[in-house]
């Protein structure tokens, strides 16, 4: 599976109590549209925490349904215990992901040494029916993966890359450093980014794409930095870099999950809408802050060069 | 519901993938022997967050059934959305729990504001069928709940106490000043502390009982030492702390959950077992170290006098 | 030295850049009549760290000459580097204190093994010419003091005791427990909380005393507490300790060395002021709030049974 | 001043109580010859906060005489409060310092402010003699300058630049968007890193330059990454990234600067030694571990190609 390129982490809409099908369904096919490698269905920006597993399923089928079938279907399957972990990841198989995205389990977080998170990928590596992204997130979880321990985890098959969001590009370039002679099939062992303001640089020091949430508001100009870099167009890059973060950060740290289905009702075409309790929506100031920083992007987004679409011209 | 006194956080036992029952019953059968005020199952130290639905349901069922009727089941039921929360709560009610323990929301951590903490637990206590713990245990959850907060969940006429396991002293002295003139029929509102450590410090500033790991192991220890404190006893309760102190740190912040089932096999009589992953079953060391701790206490176990039991004559 | 009451670790008033010495010497003469075991200049209350080495000998040798001879003078002489410690230590001897306050050193944190601690400590005590206390505060430093260096460091002939300010009462109470057979002349090794809202909790379980910013402001109340909890008075303890936690977290935690000198000019008869840069002076608002929390607290201060400072009569 | 390049942060050897000053002259003259930038003195890797006045000022004036002069002597000068802070601005200014790095005050961390911050940096500056760069340190300080303090400083004629050890190549980022277009004389503002594993994303993002506790030891080997990526010879640069970075984390992070002076014992012709107390000599194993990482680069350093060291030829 080839993971250069970016893929956004998609939001849940819901309409009262239930999914909102008909929003997920529009969202979808309009991301389809946009040059992006893939999606990540029932990451933490899809509050999977929340979901439960027949709605999961349920997410994993439809987004399948209407996304072209080149791109990837990237889907979060990490549970507190292996148990748990296993059973989500064959679910998600069987209802049409191509990847799982599996974060390190977290809730008893001093007890989570290198030997007790290799024992957990392995196993559920050895009962995943498709390929498996390590994702390490330590201002969530509290657990930081070793890098002694991802490069023994790059020797499963099954196991070919890691979505980081520690925010420390030095551990990406570490990564990179030590598995970069690991060979995947026709891949490398492939390293995903989880922070956008950290896109440029991570992506210099060798990482190969990025999941990143402002993907979901603005994929195309995400995906022109992502060239920008590949073409060796660094200047360009990092002018977009510079361009994007302010409101990288406004859907993430700041403003988290209601901040980014904020943005997507503000951007327009999109169907964002508010997140489950105990989420609160966001409230009128910060969306119109919010809103205030996509008017400044549009023209941004709307002269990228059509080029950039097609990998071959730029 | 009365909340004065001692309750275990009980571990499950597991028979390879499954729940032991049989040792379920023989735990809880001699625990309801030990003069506790009752027992919290699906705890973290029950490895809530690992168990299903289906499973949670029968671990209150065959507790109860065990337990003798005038010793108070509590059951955790948070989970981290309000909706999964509600469902467990009352999951729990109708399988036989007496009271609801639930913890704050902690996956989105830095949005859990003090407005939507008092969303999340407003809105399970109105649909909660029975009375309510709040529970707060930052070193945990990266949440800590505020003092006004906890005052204006107090007026919730099921919410009837909390639990608080942040380690520090002070806290618990400022829910008893802040709460002490709140009645909830017969009782305040009542204060559990979750840090065994503390327990006699706790108590002495005006807590109402613990909810405590090693209470699991030396039950008639944890009670006595209640009864010391309730008795005016303070020289005799605090050389009770002194000795429990040491195991009572390796059965939670040390060795964790594979460290109190290794104690409860050592001290004999009750069934212990191994975790299920990604905890790991504790070293043969660390085990051998357990079960010296537990040599030491066993004489002060056997000679506490039998009238520390009947609260009448201490 | 006994150490067994209550020290307040003095502000130093300043006027223009130079120190307010008639300031500091009323201020010095009426703590003098309240019923202190003492006072601790040049700790962090002292704005010690921006004190040269000429001002604080003459602050210590100013402070001996107005504080009667029978009330203990404790200087902080902690440095970064065991030699400027050493030398602050034998300075304040010369200048008249009785015993030397020395912090965990912590600009390399990271290094402060309780190796690297043990030989810091053992150095400074080697060339000590007074007795000196431990000093552990970890929200400060980051630098936390196990255990077991303490006892080994309590073996030193001139270390007789320990201030703690980790706010953590299972802390002090450990320290009590595993301390408490180790006799330094006439007196145990002996434990001095710096927490106020723990002050109670801490006596409770075994501490000797406090060195508490509160006592600076109300020091016969601090006073009446500790002799409460000597004469089994736990009842009446609680209750003022109730009284004084709200204010004595906003001289230290909330507005930190600005609220405390505010508060001491709001209490009447002593001499407060601004700190030195980079502290800024507590804004008019905060001013107001603590010296509303003053003006609740002068009732119970002016009706503080006279006896409770005869220890006799208590 | 051009602070475009890579300063180390020179160590200071000792000769039991006192200061090797020959040893320092030897190590001057030699990293005199490395096509540096310059140096910096009394930096925490100069154990600073160990050294007297008295000291600090020879150290300066023995610096200047050894090093070339179109090399540039940057002084720390940052002291726990405001007067200490200009005084030892003005000492160095007068000993022959080109620049001050003024670290962010942080003993009263809680205090520390966005307003505390700017006053401090503002009368520092107001009264500073020379140039003066900011320093931002939050791993070891526990404050962090946010990015509207610095662009409100930068203003200030004589604050010329920055220097950032967050280890958040976004801040890095954050800082050049912020302040590319404030001109200072005939530079920008200008920014320096301080942590060697990010230097090369650092410099990607914008970064001017760096201030690298490897760079005492392999000062060729940092100076040619730096030419590397202003030639635009990114991938060079990236290999010679990966190359330093283990060494670089085991003379910072991991070891501290007894693994820094280790590391110039062993890599022979500079003067290393031991550091003052608290702070410990490196053990034997650690130190055979920093020996065979500086034996894997010496090759790498005796072949770069010479013409790196003239800017004109790269």
């Amino acid at each position: 599976v080839d993971l250069n390129g970016i893929f956004p982490p998609i939001p849940t809409p819901f309409a009262g109590d239930d999914i909102d099908w008909r929003g997920l369904s529009s969202n979808v096919t309009r991301w389809g549209r946009a040059g992006l490698r893939g999606l990540l269905v029932l990451g933490t920006n899809g509050e999977a925490p929340f979901i439960d597993a027949a709605e999961a399923e349920r997410i994993i089928a439809a987004t399948r349904k209407d996304l072209p079938s080149d791109q990837v279907i990237m889907a979060g399957t990490g549970h507190p215990s292996t148990r748990q972990t296993i059973a989500a990841t064959q679910a998600a198989a069987a209802a049409g992901a191509d990847v799982a995205l599996v974060v390190t389990p977290f809730y008893f977080k001093s007890q989570m040494t290198a030997d007790a998170l290799v024992r957990h990928f392995t196993e559920v590596a050895d009962r995943s029916p498709i390929p498996m992204l390590l994702y390490n997130i330590p201002p969530l979880t509290g657990v930081s993966l070793p890098i002694p321990a991802v490069v023994k985890l790059a020797a499963h098959p099954r196991i070919i890359g890691i979505k980081d969001s520690s925010g420390d590009v030095g551990y990406v370039a570490d990564l990179v450093t030590h598995t970069r002679h690991i060979q995947k099939g026709t891949h490398p062992f492939q390293i995903l980014v989880g922070v956008a303001p950290n896109l440029f640089a991570a992506l210099s020091v060798g990482a190969h794409g990025g999941i990143l949430a402002i993907a979901n508001v603005f994929p195309e100009l995400c995906v022109t930095l992502h060239r920008y870099v590949r073409a060796g167009r660094h200047a360009d890059a990092l002018e977009l870099q510079r361009a994007l973060t302010p409101l990288a950060r406004a859907v993430t740290v700041t403003y988290g999950i209601p901040g980014l289905k904020s943005a997507l009702d503000a951007v327009g075409g999109y169907v964002g809408g508010s997140p489950r309790l105990p989420l609160l929506p966001i409230g009128a100031a910060q969306a119109e802050e919010i809103a205030q920083m996509i008017e400044r992007l549009k023209p941004l987004a709307s002269t990228t060069p059509a080029s950039v679409l097609n990998p071959q011209t730029i």
